[in-house]
């Protein structure tokens, strides 16, 4: 395991799905941050929701503590422990299936790398619910972030054979939060969850792709050669289980454009330079360009489904048959938005704190 | 600047495109790997005629040195220090332009976060020149894995509107790396090679998509929760120049099925466990499953184009046109395959390392 | 703050001395470890007995909790989360003094680095009590040191102006742990309990010197040439507060001597090459030579003594005087011992397993 | 081997003693510093010199070159190499003893390590010469902190039992450097020049003890938890090979003394609050104070003597003894000054960028 993320603004995530809680402890957060439970829930709460429509969510209330790095309301300097308890734990459905391997599981590289000792109880650390890691983290980022005037939103563009429409960032803004889907998009939110409806009845799953922005970001977040904003954008981003792709911009459309029509000109507005296009996504050579930081992931249909699967049951080395039970998504895409958003905050503190720009100290 | 990669094999790259050289260390190598400087060479010498058709390369020769760790002819487990000194270094065609910004390149970001300070010429430290270290480390990095059975090849799979048809790891093995443009499929490199033709007379660049394939990759490389294998390799490819996007397997396709048809079942193959398909492109939870690990980057075109283009002065704080001289690839794609496989092989050597797969002294 | 150490067995403190909790996550440890709360809590209670004779413990219990990373009874290879909730807190000793600095503490620096945001309560991060959350994560790491052979002791060989006489390894590690003051040498321990107890009853304090033992460490821990097994050493004792100086083996008195006199021959002993002498304190190049690992370390004397300071009070710019009320050690060197053992196995621990010595998963 | 130190101020050294050349890398340097061969020169200059009364030193030039990182007479923000090639190679006093282990060496541990193919020529990577890359980078980390006023000085206070008397910071800056032992007691280094003229003569050796003194360190430098300034300054400096102890203000005699003297009384002076005493050392809570910090380092006796010494054929893995040739110094404690020196500037630049307080470009 590899559990910590940044290099001045690190998170290092702890727990399980099923053990006593899920966990995570942020080392280098600036001193002076006026930071209160609340500010923290406010983004849990957020990634539940966010099932409302596309999912049997866990039941639990999935309460936020802080249990250091706080005094008199204001971060101190010291690391922050955030936790969830967890409570709602049944591991009923799970034991009947635990040397059965569930297709596009961890289970089988899990089993292997631990040599059987890993805790599979409802995947364990490899469960979508790690990601509440994530977003308690995420909060605490998006707080300094706000310090420096850097906005974080991100919406669905797509579940399934249905897109979302392009629309304004401020379009995105005002709408995307407001819909059950987190898409800006109101007729194809619509058809989204009736797609949703109807693949969930069938017993199977749908993915997605998720748009995530950054607005304001200051030019020159990013550390090349190696750790450009783009690749460690993607690095934590791909750290959401079920995101298998990354693109900035243009993304994988650039390959198939000239220069001519890719090249963002360069012009100059209210006395600043910016682009008059942002194929590049706000990123060149690594750096942040002063545009909108514009990233879409694509995730794919959940794992788990109730129809019949070949696998193997690894204990007896035989092929055999699994229909996943418990509580699962249809579609997570909408509950992946805010963690997007979390990753996205997670690696522009980093970056902002690497390049000065938050200071040691807020004041 | 952060220019180091890797965490047990760990790769610090150095110089500048018109500077004295470019070079790299590699620090974490085990002791006892023969080595000479030839090994090293030859990846060098791929990458440069990956240029052949589509570019106008640089004149000068390239020559590998190896400036320490290597005793005998074996690594010793000291840091390897590897070096290119350059020759063929001509600023003419820069100076004029240094205060006009190359639009897509890195000449704007590189001013602000380095104060004006950063090294200009030839594009300094953002330029593809730098991927010459990393085919170096790369060359040792696949020394290492040939210990343990790993195998990496790439290709090109996309050239702007033209894409190679889908072919077996075979074919793709026997065929890519005597193909001019490294693709497999000889109809479509042809019509590659057509087309770059064209748009180079116009002046004018193309992109394209390059897949990256490992195979013999054993099961349980990768270090979740952060530290995945998907999630350090989208980082390590990302610091090519020009990689926009990064997918595994079925990437952003998944996004469009359901988990009935992305799901890869668990069968028995010649006694042991492997998947039936291969859509999560060999990586499960993070951690790599034994299928072949497939991975796919979108280049966008290259960036410097001789047509005009507008443009800002940063001196004079004014808007302008800008025609981009000296010599300049009409696409990178060619060139950029032997780096793919680099980031795949310093990626998965250090993982190997952390899985303990390498041991630190080969015997 | 920077609350991690090591690199692939990386222990990160959380918690305040006065706050909800102290804490510790371990990343890195193998799966397949058997572990229980016991395990730990021995570890625990060992350091709060240091205190029985030389001060004036918190009463509180001091319950380690094992929060993750625990399954079935052993280690899963997800990271550790190791807890002990603050029950004893009661500031008011505290609230009087808070802009008066403590001679000697940490007070005015904390002050100054986290621009006053600090928590200051009980010494927050700065506190001894920190230390326990080194003990935690040190009993884990014992725990695997063992399964290779390894065993850790440390003893008190100084308090004051009384030092212990020097004795076999066989001796220390029989009475070491049964005396009230970790001192091997009964006759002298008991002059120490003397002195501190006269030292106690003038309001001032004392400090000391320990000595740890590493025995069995297998010959090739450490990385030179910058992570060095003693440089590594000095880093983690050196974060036990109160640690003023670090020497391994001869140590000072090496710089007196004459290289004759200093050098250990190599001799063969049942078939295995040792030294004759260990003046070297078993690291010879940075790497341990397979001779007993010894460290002394230099305790200062407590820093809060009821004895009347000249001081400044912080808020009003003004010389002032203070006494340091309060619960606190006359002498808190044999409370340090079982820590100066924690500190010795979790950097041994780190470096077994990057020399590869300790598998990822324990069978 | 790991061969990297510093967070943002990186340091990574290659190069073997009687290989090609020795080398460093510096990554993370500020854009803007004023830099030329000449500021590196004069500092390996200075500990070339540190061996003229105490040792018979190579003859080569060792001429330093910056090989990039640095453009029109800055620093870029790119990685600095610099580099000195190795002229003075003669290995034949070491061929035959190549399997026969040098007392006192890295000879054995490092055959064990590196399973026997490590470079034995000279040492290797563990010579005394791989120091000059440690001179090399610290005389760009000294420059980087003369710009926020940071002074360091280093000077012998002890040769085998000869002391120098305690003296004022002004005079030690006025004649230590002037002094060929780097002692600024005149009437003790003509002593230590008997002395070392004597043991010499014997064939023997003599080690020492070094103080270090960084002078206007701003309070806040050091990173706490684990990243204390004391622990990283001790990490440091135990990689210069001898240095067996590292102690920090009153150090190991402040183990003897009582709370009432030890501890440093807060007095306001010219408006700033300091310490009346500075047994601290200039660190408090491992932050710095603002108060000079003070090291001082135990070297051991070098080990190479010319007497005959008992040791093992590792070969024949049997019983033997050696008489180590080649050219050694008898005291190898004034040529370590300057190094003791660079290895506070790498430590204090790396806190100060961590800090804040070296900002990422300089104007």
């Amino acid at each position: 395991m590899s559990s910590s993320l940044g290099k001045l603004f690190t998170v290092t995530s702890f727990g399980e799905s099923h053990g006593k809680c899920v966990g995570v402890v942020i080392d280098g957060c600036p001193a002076g941050l006026p930071l209160t439970v609340a500010d923290i829930q406010k983004d849990v709460e957020q990634r539940r929701a966010g099932a409302s429509v596309a999912s049997t969510s866990r039941k639990e209330k999935d309460e936020a503590e802080i249990l250091s790095g706080v005094a008199a309301g204001f971060t101190t300097g010291a690391p922050l422990c955030l936790l969830i308890m967890n409570e709602d734990v049944d591991d009923s459905d799970y034991e009947k299936i635990r040397s059965k391997l569930r297709p596009a599981h961890a289970d089988f590289t899990a089993a292997v790398k631990y040599g059987g000792f890993s805790d599979w109880r409802g995947g364990g650390r490899f469960s979508g619910r790690m990601t509440a890691t994530f977003v308690m983290a995420g909060a605490v980022a998006r707080k300094l972030l706000s310090a420096i005037g850097v906005e974080i939103l991100a919406h669905t563009v797509a579940i399934g054979s249905v897109s979302a429409k392009p629309m304004t960032y401020k379009s995105i803004k005002q709408k995307a939060l407001k819909d059950p889907l987190y898409c800006a998009d109101a007729a194809a939110s619509q058809k989204m969850a009736e797609l949703i409806a109807a693949v969930k009845k069938e017993g199977d799953s749908l993915g997605g792709i998720i748009e995530g922005i950054a607005l304001n970001v200051p030019v020159g977040l990013g550390e090349p050669i190696f750790d450009t904003l783009d690749g460690d954008l993607a690095k934590a981003l791909l750290a959401i289980p079920a995101v298998k792709g990354v693109e900035f911009g243009a993304g994988f459309a650039a390959a198939r454009k000239k220069g001519s029509e890719n090249n963002d000109p360069f012009i100059i507005k209210d006395g600043k330079i910016v682009t008059a296009t942002n194929h590049a996504g706000g990123i060149l050579g690594g750096i942040s360009s002063g545009m909108p930081v514009v990233v879409r992931v694509a995730v794919k249909p959940t794992a788990s489904i109730a129809l019949e699967q070949a696998t193997v049951d690894i204990k007896k080395m035989k092929e055999t048959t699994i229909k996943v039970g418990g509580r699962h998504d249809a579609c997570i895409v909408p509950r992946a938005v805010p963690v997007v958003e979390a990753m996205m905050a997670l690696t522009l503190a980093d970056f902002a704190m690497r390049a000065g720009i938050i200071p040691r100290v807020l004041k």
